[in-house]
């Protein structure tokens, strides 16, 4: 076998086999296969596409080019969850301890990311002494005993997908269906749970700008999940403005703090409730959505979510005490309110450049190498459909660095519109494939 | 300007405008482009295509990447020529001093290439001690003293089209028309010649296995070499069946040298004679077909022709003898006839396949370091529409190895169809474009 014929093939339009993708790409992890071999490839990817027998033997390839986590010592359905990403996403920091306090084994692998704000670890790592740098006997163990534990990603996982997608990132590559399921799902069947769901974000401020473009990810997924053996469920939801109103990592864990306290902003708290039902029903933990609802309710209520949290960070080396009272977490020196330009309704945010926001304050990774300002970020005040009276606060920004600040600022005031009529609603959830 | 970008256009559609392909060229052939983002430009090429101004400016970009030839010391029009390659194509050994005993200025750069037989420096190099690796102001002085000169290409002309040209090889991204073009043009633009003659083969036994996109390729290249300020004229020819009988360097040669006294292949000297005067033509030495075919007649006639080819072969260090008396040429030790297996037409002859007969034998490149054995190929017996009696031979096999000998033979057979019924005769030369 040969890779300048299985490029030519796929140049061809034609299928390649299983035995083939697997000789590609086992070839390509060792380094026997050059990058700029792969490159073609994935762009004659790109351009003729690869069938569903195409992507699962992808899938399965990379999730077996390096070791898969082996979960059996934990009794029970381990559950992971993954989100595509978004602005003010921390849905897991809330979800988490929610589905673990109903039951749910919750055995997550997190990675770091290169975005406008840190991944879950990095936001994690607001707790001052929390790591998720354990090892897989301290996961193991964790889960058993509290029913939760997040650790980061190793290189083990997956190893192919990292060394491809690095290589699609620096060579437009990145935007094919296949390519972006299979890159997804190879890490979640390597890392080992038993069911997964997924939330796919779609709008100006995710991935897939366009709706049937999420759903066509979703089914890709979920079918890949499924074909594997690996109850999986995908949650369409919405990404065309901030979820909540934080934005920035320790602002994210306090509004996270909050809707476990039963507080914070509704669309958080109604996708917590949907993917929480979600993972509860995949985990054995419910058996339909209307129990999933009413435990995750209680468990709010009766505050054992949070101490789920509490438990959890202590678990993996932070202070309980940074739960219950979050002024113990990072703040920034400077807070400025931005006012309003002028009267009307917030219309069109463009989502993606609130996120810049937060990245020009210090909160996010440009590159691998940047370090994270964890205190900054922005509170929003008004969100898409609010009425608003000039002068009134668009939202608060906070930070270390007034040239920055004012920098963000600037950026801040030309993603939001303020329109003259008020902009019809767009449902948060926009569906669930299972 | 970053690559990415450039990359991501080109992938959706986009059109690169002269100062992008300049910077991708200038940046690639220093070595701050990686190959893995240049392979996946071309791949993207391939789908998308480049327009004419795309194609002109990949083509001086890559002409310019070296120095560019100065022959403004040759007094008079300086005239090149160049074939996309076939078998049997010995064209110019017997065209250069036919042209240059005509008049026309011949300043020519050639290359080694690896096919199934050497290319022109190798043929030429059955001279015992001619050699292609002279001066530049040795070939000028050359071309003012005798009208004739062919030297090697240095590694200065087109260095990015060498880059490039290896990168498409590996990463099956040869077959574009625009990207074919350019990289043919680069080298002949920046040869420093004042008109071109191209020979745009087609058929089997061509890169261009169809006759459209022969006459594709030789408007793009003549449309490229005209835009240039250069006098371009493509011949589209047929190789669909080996040109003449000879295959195999010392024998093409010897073939050559026929066609110089006069004798040789009928199909041979109409191509020499119909790219002779385009030569004629194009560089100023006749002024229209009827006197260039009046010129090329006499010189063959007269002798003049065959001279030159003796006076070039001293000027480059071989001993003009050989020229006349060609059992000097390399001989090899071992000659077997190939009699037909059945009775009836030569039919289909699988073009390609004859060439592996000489690259089996021992006279091509495999590889860049395969040395070539001169003496040994096939001398053709019959071409297609000739009728042909069970127990006539077919071809004559020159080897220097039994073994090779025998898997030479098996695999012409396999190549020859015979047929009950004579199939229609193909036109030689299918059309000229100005």
């Amino acid at each position: 076998m040969r890779m300048y014929d299985l490029i030519m093939k796929k140049k061809n339009g034609g299928r390649l086999s299983r035995e083939e993708i697997e000789y590609m790409i086992a070839e390509y992890t060792a380094g026997r296969i050059p990058d700029y071999q792969m490159s073609a490839m994935m762009m004659a990817v790109y351009f003729r596409g690869m069938d569903a027998q195409e992507t699962a033997a992808l899938t399965t390839a990379m999730a077996d080019s390096g070791g898969r986590m082996d979960l059996s010592g934990i009794a029970g359905i381990k559950v992971d969850k993954h989100s595509t990403g978004g602005v003010g996403d921390k849905t897991s920091i809330a979800l988490a301890p929610m589905a673990a306090a109903c039951g749910a084994k919750i055995a997550k692998m997190s990675g770091r990311g290169l975005g406008h704000t840190g991944g879950t670890i990095d936001k994690l790592e607001s707790f001052k002494g929390f790591t998720t740098g354990i090892s897989a006997q301290h996961f193991i163990k964790q889960v058993n005993d509290i029913g939760i534990s997040i650790m980061g990603q190793t290189a083990d996982i997956a190893p192919a997908d990292k060394k491809l997608y690095a290589l699609r990132d620096v060579t437009a590559t990145v935007d094919n269906m296949s390519l972006i399921a299979s890159s997804i799902m190879s890490k979640k069947l390597a890392s080992g749970a038993d069911a997964i769901v997924l939330d796919v974000k779609t709008g100006s401020g995710a991935f897939m700008k366009e709706e049937p473009d999420a759903f066509a990810l979703a089914r890709e997924m979920t079918t890949l999940g499924n074909l594997a053996g690996k109850k999986t469920i995908a949650v369409v939801s919405d990404m065309d403005q901030p979820l909540g109103y934080a934005v920035g990592n320790a602002l994210e864990v306090k509004e996270a703090i909050a809707a476990l306290r039963g507080e914070g902003p509704e669309d958080f708290r109604q996708l917590c409730m949907t993917l929480g039902t979600c993972m509860l029903i995949a985990g054995g933990a419910a058996a339909d959505e209307k129990e999933g609802r009413d435990k995750l309710a209680q468990v709010i209520e009766n505050g054992k979510a949070l101490d789920k949290l509490a438990e959890f960070v202590r678990a993996q080396g932070g202070d309980p005490q940074d739960v219950y009272d979050t002024s113990r977490l990072p703040e920034a020196d400077m807070a400025e309110e931005i006012p309003s330009p002028q009267s009307g309704y917030i219309g069109k945010i463009d989502c993606d450049e609130v996120g810049v926001c937060s990245l020009i304050l210090g909160g996010g990774r440009e590159t691998k190498e940047s370090a994270i300002d964890l205190s900054v970020g922005l509170v929003l005040h008004k969100k898409t459909g609010d009425p608003v009276s000039a002068g009134e606060p668009l939202a608060t920004i906070y930070a270390n660095d007034r040239e920055k600040l004012s920098a963000a600022k600037e950026r801040f005031l030309k993603a939001y519109h303020i329109s003259e009529e008020q902009p019809p609603k767009r449902e948060l959830i926009r569906g669930v494939i299972k």
